[in-house]
């Protein structure tokens, strides 16, 4: 055999002849029945001791690389060999979906001086002391999948006084965020091809979920009371809806088109997706109910997360679903991945038991209204208002496409989203969308003159 | 109108007004354009003031419940009421497969005192302590859906290390334990109907997970040498493995199954799904290198957690995926649940870095050890040990179906799991799982009397 071995100082030469030799065998410089040196001679040309060598022949005997004959010598075994030629890169291609689902919204590279970003929180505001005090607490298994009990019945506590959602412990399954929660009811709902009805223009994450998953998406006008149930496609599987704060408009869902909803669900046997997101959030008037309270047929699962009134990192978000579903929905969430971590769900237990949730929900509520009020009654001229009385960001119209504005506020360091990028129609109103959760007072009103 | 409404105490009496009207409409007491009393009229049979009850109606006329016809009084509206009687529960109904997938193992309510639970790792020899110290980091975003980047750093370096699994950071991607790292990589390949090959025995969470996705599970015998790689359906889209320590039989796949198997992938453009669990406690013999070394063409993705090594409460876990497939596993990341909790990569970095995971591995392998010797040495003679020189639970089998015996054990409070739970054919070779994780070396003494 020529296969060259060269050895590199005094350390580890048996480990060096011996992933020589595996190369050779594994590139096909050496061959199925090609014959090893015997030790003696190969250890006396490497000038080594004959056990150096020994032990590499004995280490790839283990693994199969080479066999000894009786009487005749080592041999390179058939089994270390590859078949055929080796190529560099597979034929292996994701499914064509995936060419077309990016996350969003895209990562912008250029530096950020006026974060106007949308659905980011204030993490600076966020007690850390207190909430790392908690974390660290004595759960060390896999879990339940549906989620730590005491965490489950601080959520139906929580959202049944602040939201007057009807729940208990056991209809509540902990996700790992709003997104989950989605993924979770599509898993357990949708048929390849299935039809999903969502808000135009709505909230993307959702909607590139939905695509992902195979569903038939299908884009149905938002007005000024919300969803246009009318315009529902009639054999829509799941709709999915913003009641409380339509993404991105602002606007809340009006009491008629939510009962029209829900009749709409119950007479085509759909579900609808009710996604609470922003409402803790909420500077003036009285929220309405939310879809889940006013059914009565089991059409609505309700989804939520901590990730705004908390800290967007924790990834625990909550369904709440009608009895029929509940047992596949906890098998879904158990084989997606088994359980969220238990130890960041005991710790938020204890923090909304505590009371430190409603108590940080109460400060930011005071700091967002501030920036709310700065930011609506500063917009300029050109911008026109979408009303709205809640949450971390606020809608403006515009005239004209606002896009080569937003080319040059981008340049001058101001981070902001168009209309356009919520929606696919053609027809989507030129506007803006100022997010208020990430920048400070003085940050809203020095990045307005820029959008000026 | 006839609505009865009763007041208790004196506290809130607007809310009390405000609910009870709109229960009454909700549930067709009252009917739209029925009136309401006058605001005076009503106070007065209700002994209370009279802004009390406008109050309510105001809240109730804000909400779209009632409407103010001037000059004629207050009613109904047609908005809050259902259009249809209301019904309780719906036909909505889980997709059919759902009927028949329930976590696994089924949670076992007898009282246990010898846990031979298998895949549970030792969590009370866990340094807890520093761990909590380094939870609780800075990182508060929704974070990148690969991961952190230290942290993708930091596995490749250990993985390159300990299972000379060829990586760097851009390959891997980040996940909850090895369920989502699966669930990602069918999201990304598998379309409805498409076959999965799995091990038979094998590992039934990942086969409850293909089903779910409405993949078609096709069950291959092991033996001795792992995967009987000739009985491969050719048309297999994915062929899930545990090559490292054969799931639950604990044979290691052998050099030459490895290198059929590369080669039946690359001939049938199929992905190889490599489970390298409990790989990191081996007692003795060198380790075979990982299909993922061994394949120089692309079609093996690597699984890993830190489940075992560290908590199964953790939930952290990663995927090395081949080029082609990167950038949709990043995406089917995001639509899944957006990102893994950046907090805990973070300290998980830190946790590797600082040399502590390297060490926390050497301990537990030595206490593991110890366990596997006082276990496979003291087997009743009735059954007969699988030879396994590593992970956290030993294979035996026996000559009858141990199910009766088992049934006793558990009624004496061992935790006990058969060979059939991890096969659903009916020739399932009879015998006994042993994980000894989560029992001390007494309690295997102790609970071995038992069995025995």
């Amino acid at each position: 055999m020529d296969v060259h071995i060269s050895l590199d100082g005094r350390r580890d030469l048996s480990g060096q002849i011996y992933r020589q030799l595996r190369a050779a065998i594994r590139d096909g410089r050496l061959r199925p029945d090609d014959a090893l040196p015997p030790t003696r001679e190969l250890a006396r040309r490497l000038d080594v001791a004959r056990n150096t060598v020994s032990v590499a022949y004995d280490r790839l005997m283990g693994e199969g690389y080479l066999t000894g004959r009786v009487g005749s010598g080592t041999f390179v075994s058939e089994a270390g060999t590859p078949a055929h030629a080796v190529t560099q890169g597979s034929a292996l291609r994701p499914r064509p979906v995936w060419d077309s689902i990016a996350p969003w919204p895209s990562q912008d590279t250029a530096p950020v001086t006026y974060d106007f970003r949308v659905g980011v929180p204030d993490t600076g505001l966020f007690p850390h002391a207190t909430w790392r005090r908690m974390l660290g607490s004595e759960q060390h298994g896999y879990g339940n999948p549906v989620g730590h009990k005491g965490l489950r019945a601080a959520i139906a506590r929580h959202i049944g006084v602040s939201r007057a959602v009807r729940t208990g412990p056991g209809d509540i399954v902990i996700t790992s965020g709003i997104q989950q929660a989605l993924d979770l009811i599509c898993r357990v709902m949708l048929e390849p091809g299935d039809r999903v009805a969502v808000e135009d223009p709505g909230y993307p994450p959702a909607h590139l979920l939905f695509r992902s998953l195979g569903a038939d998406v299908v884009r149905v006008p938002v007005d000024d009371e919300g969803l246009c149930v009318d315009a529902l496609p009639p054999n829509a599987r799941i709709v999915y809806v913003t009641p409380s704060h339509q993404f991105p408009l602002g606007v809340p869902m009006s009491l008629r088109r939510r009962t029209a909803l829900l009749d709409w669900a119950r007479r085509h046997e759909a579900l609808v997706i009710e996604d609470d997101y922003d409402t803790e959030f909420r500077f003036g008037g009285r929220p309405i109910e939310p879809l889940q309270n006013l059914d009565s047929s089991g059409h609505v699962v309700y989804v939520g997360s901590f990730s705004k009134t908390m800290l967007p990192s924790l990834r625990i978000g909550f369904l709440v679903a009608p009895a029929p579903l509940r047992q596949a929905l906890r098998a879904a969430k158990y084989v997606s991945d088994w359980a969220s971590p238990m130890g960041t769900q005991a710790a938020l237990a204890r923090f909304i038991d505590e009371g430190l949730l409603a108590r940080h929900i109460r400060r930011m509520r005071r700091e967002y209204q501030a920036r709310h009020e700065l930011l609506t009654t500063n917009l300029p001229s050109w911008l026109t208002l979408v009303p709205c009385a809640a949450g971390l960001h606020v809608t403006a119209l515009a005239k004209d496409d606002p896009a080569p504005a937003v080319t040059r506020m981008r340049a001058a360091g101001v981070a902001i989203m168009t209309l356009a990028e919520c929606s696919r129609s053609e027809s989507a109103a030129p506007g803006l969308v100022f997010g208020y959760g990430a920048i400070t007072s003085t940050g809203i009103a020095k990045g307005l003159e820029l959008v000026r």
